[in-house]
Parts: C-alpha cells; structure tokens; sequence
C-alpha cells in the first residue's frame, strides 16, 4: 500500500478496497466484512485506523453492525424496478427509507423539448416547466433530476408545492395517471461538480436516466433526465416471453 | 489544458474533452462535432493533432465523417431492451454489427452456485458448467461474460462448440426455451486488468449484469455475470401499467 505523502491517508485507502471488493461482488450482501483485528493484521495500522474504517463504511451505508455478531455487507441500498411505473417516493418508502426532495430551481420556457431515447426522438411540445431537484433517503443524497414538464397538461404546475411527488401532483391536481414510461440507462462516471452535489470525495459510478412518460397513446406529459448514485442503486429488470 | 511533461498527449486530451461531451449528452447523437480547424483555433494545436483527434474518435466509435458534411455524433453504438429475452448475437445483428465470440475457458463444478439479485437469492443446482466468454462487435470488445449452465438440463454442454449463441445451443440440442429472465444492473468503473480486456487506455464506466434464467416455474437453466462497457451501451426499459 502506497504510503508517502501524498497519498490518501491509510484509513481511506483501506476504505476504497474494500468497498472495491463490494462493487465488485467479491464480498457479496450478508458476507462479513474484515474485522477490526483482521485490518490490523492485514495492512499493519493501528486500531483507531482500524476502526475508522469500519466507522466510515457504515456510515457510508456499506455495512451494518450486529452486536457481538460482527459487521456484515448491508442488502443493496435501493434496488429500483425499471418494469414499473413509480417514483422515487413510492421506492424509498417500499425500501423502508424516508424520502425527502429538495427543489433546486425551475423555468418556464415556452419552445419543444426534445430528447433522444433509445434511438428514437421524443417531443414534448412547448410551453412547458423545466424543474430541477435532488431528492434523498435518510438525509442521503441518492439522485438528482430535471423534468420537463407539459404546461397544456398541467397548467401553473409551478405554483404547486414541488418538494412532493410530481406522481401525485399529476394525479390529485390534474387528473393524470401515466400509461408508460420509455427510459434509457447509460452508466457514466461522476466527476467535477457532481461530487459536491452529492457529497462524495472521489468520482463514482452512476446511472443517468432519460425518459419519456405518456397518459394515453403519444401523449407525452413529461420527459427526464436524472442521474443516480451507482453506489446506492441497483436496477432490477424482468424480461418474459 | 496541461501540458508539462507528465500529461498525457494533447490529442489525447482533446479527445477526453470531447468524449465527456458525448457521454454527458452536451453533444447528442447527430450533433456536430468541432472540425479540424475549429481543433486547431480553440486549442492552439497543429492540424497533426487535430486530424488525429478525429482519427480517434472516428475509430472508437464515437463519431462517423460524412463527406463533403462534417463529422457527426454517432447514434448511440448499442442499444440493448432488457424487457426482451433475446441474445448478444441477435442483439447484433439488428443493431446492424457483426459478433464474435471468445471462449476464454470452462470449469466443470459439482456443487450449487448461487447469486442474490434484486435483493433475492437464486441457487442454481450442481453440477454446472462455468463458461467465460468476450463477445466482440466488429472486431470491437464489448462485453465479457461468466455463464454457470445446468449440466442437468443441459448434459455435456462442454462439448459443444461455445463460440456460438448459447441460446441456440439451449434451444437446437436441448429443446430448451428461455421463459423469464430476472436481472440486476449495477453502475461499476473499470480499471486495472479490465482496460487490458477492453483494450482501453483509462477507466471507462459500465455496466454489471447479473442474471438468472428460467425455462418453466422455478427452473433455473442458467446464471450469469457479465460486464458491458458503458461508453457502447445503453439499456432501454419501458415501464407499462
């Protein structure tokens, strides 16, 4: 393990292996993690090393700690169905998470948006309110989002409260229920400017989603584009003959 | 833009820059890319430099020359539906490519193997078979793959010729059909061995893939584990209700 001055300090290095050998499935949900005499002995540092290791990833969400058990790899924070149509409120509260949603702004612009979605180009015809929010589990920020939103579908949509459930908001307020949501996932590195939105000290995976959500046939009331911590989620899908 | 010694090459740079555009969606598929002289003017570069920049990226994949045009963003290289039962090697060939597969080795096994996807343990009954496999589209490695098949379902499977689709192989020496496939995507970062395996210079983001196969109620045929390479792949979804 590198060791001069200019390197992580030990605990952190220590860190970024083991949750390397979680990513990697190598140490899977349920398995025990190193205990704080097996760092010891492994990388030669101290116990405070040791147990600021174990403080870090549990703090992190990686593992949990059972009284006189040990500490073990925690379930994959969030795993999100890409099958069904739900928000992210609906998700954490079914992953026994509190959700909150912070907004960070929104314009009303009155030109198309456009967005390409698996190959093929989606419109949503203007005028329509472009809303930019972070939304969190537990305090944690786990995805940022910004959504397009039809103003012919939902009018003064802007003067409602938007730190809930836009989902709801389409559906007491407006009468909507969505039909179908078309979604594309490509996996990207988060760097620069996405680390302080989300509180992180080095790059990390992450999933941005672009969609496209109908109430009935072609009619489109809303498009996204949202990027999601790769270290909190999981992306669950079902193919059926 | 850094230049002392200890940078990577100018092209290099440049290209980084303009890849990060891509893959951040600032240039869509069909955008212009900067030209030759607009390389040249906006970094101080010789037109050496600035020809090689498109060179590269013309040879990864990112962007196409048309004649007389321009050069253009690619449409996306690779769309894969995860709602879809369907191979690599179809999944090819409608996307227009030609595939190849690379056995790169097999274990036989006598004992059960089992994976916890979307939070659910699956166990696949020994023996089995462990089948590690990169696919390539035209020439291009896009995906390395760990399958583990049933030798009870499907009995010498190892004998069979394992540079084709398994799928085939179920289907035309087995009978066997694919009824549901359950799967789990998770964000990752590739670096050290994985960049030799993708024949990349710097960590690129992907995708991990871990599935289990089903043909008929609770009979799993096969597991997998497999990592696609998240700068040529998307994965699209379409949530119905």
């Amino acid at each position: 393990m590198a060791t001069d001055k200019y390197s992580p300090p030990k605990y952190f290095q220590i860190r970024r292996k083991i949750v390397g050998s979680i990513q990697r499935g190598e140490l899977p949900p349920g398995a025990p993690v190193p205990s704080e005499n097996d760092i010891i002995g492994k990388y030669q540092v101290s116990n405070t090393t040791a147990r600021k290791v174990l403080h870090e990833l549990e703090k992190e969400g990686w593992v949990t700690r059972i009284k006189g058990k040990g500490t073990f790899v925690r379930n994959f924070p969030i795993v999100r169905a890409i099958n069904r149509i739900f928000g992210f409120t609906r998700n954490m509260i079914e992953a026994g998470r509190k959700p909150a949603t912070k907004l960070i702004g929104f314009h009303l612009r009155d030109e198309d948006h456009s967005q390409t979605i698996n190959g093929r180009r989606f419109t949503l015809k203007g005028p329509f309110c472009e809303i930019e929010r972070l939304r969190l589990a537990d305090g944690i920020p786990m995805m940022k989002e910004t959504r397009y939103i039809s103003l012919n579908l939902c009018p003064d949509i802007q003067r409602r409260n938007l730190e809930q459930s836009l989902y709801e908001v389409f559906e007491k307020h407006y009468g909507i229920q969505l039909t179908e949501i078309n979604q594309m996932l490509s996996a990207v590195v988060l760097e620069g400017e996405w680390l302080n939105i989300f509180q992180v000290e080095r790059p990390i995976p992450a999933f941005r989603v672009e969609g496209a959500s109908f109430c009935g046939k072609d009619i489109i009331v809303e498009m996204e584009n949202a990027v999601y911590r790769g270290d909190m989620y999981r992306f669950a899908a079902k193919a059926v003959r």
